[in-house]
């Protein structure tokens, strides 16, 4: 079975925003910990730390900020304009992998592959 | 300015067909000569073979045939299911192409990034 990959990312000198700086986006918002959130996806926080770093620097604007003190004494969490751009990502990325895929049935359905 | 990137490729136990093969076989049908068409990619012959033979397998038809004879001694032509595969690919590519950077846009085109 042939199956369609549909990757997109933004770039602005590099990659300026794709599936794994959301992933690691995703991971703050549900741990609420850059920490956590690395280790998850078996990332060094250093590494996760520099993406993070440079995807900012791209795209403009901050993406996580330091949770001051609480019962857990801190933490990351993601800025607000981080999560609309998030959102506005989970859309477009599932728009795009639903219109490949039907592109893809409209130019291919039709052929014949062995095995 | 951020642009966004779309790529979209074949999978079936590995990469099946994509920009990188689509190019060789441009090559071969332009050049008429496999040699000719690794060298102008900057791909050793033998690596472009590989890929051809692996593409061959994984689509589960043959791509290439060797031209015998003739002024130029011979060299490579395209079969004519390859050609047939390579144009729906070129539709393929360029309409997904198209409804990303409009479904980008639909999403993104609103959003002020600095710089």
């Amino acid at each position: 079975m042939i199956r369609l990959v549909c990757k997109v990312w933004l770039d602005r000198g590099g990659k300026a925003f794709g599936d794994g700086p959301y992933d690691l986006l995703k991971g703050i918002e549900q741990t609420g910990s850059l920490h956590q959130a690395a280790a998850n996806m078996g990332m060094s926080y250093s590494k996760a730390w520099r993406l993070i770093q440079t995807i900012e620097k791209r795209l403009g604007f901050t993406l996580i900020e330091r949770k001051i003190g609480g019962p857990s004494g801190g933490g990351s969490q993601i800025t607000p304009k981080a999560k609309t751009f998030m959102r506005r990502y989970e859309k477009f990325r599932a728009e795009v992998n639903e219109l490949a895929e039907r592109t893809y049935q409209k130019h291919f359905g039709s052929v014949r592959l062995n095995h």
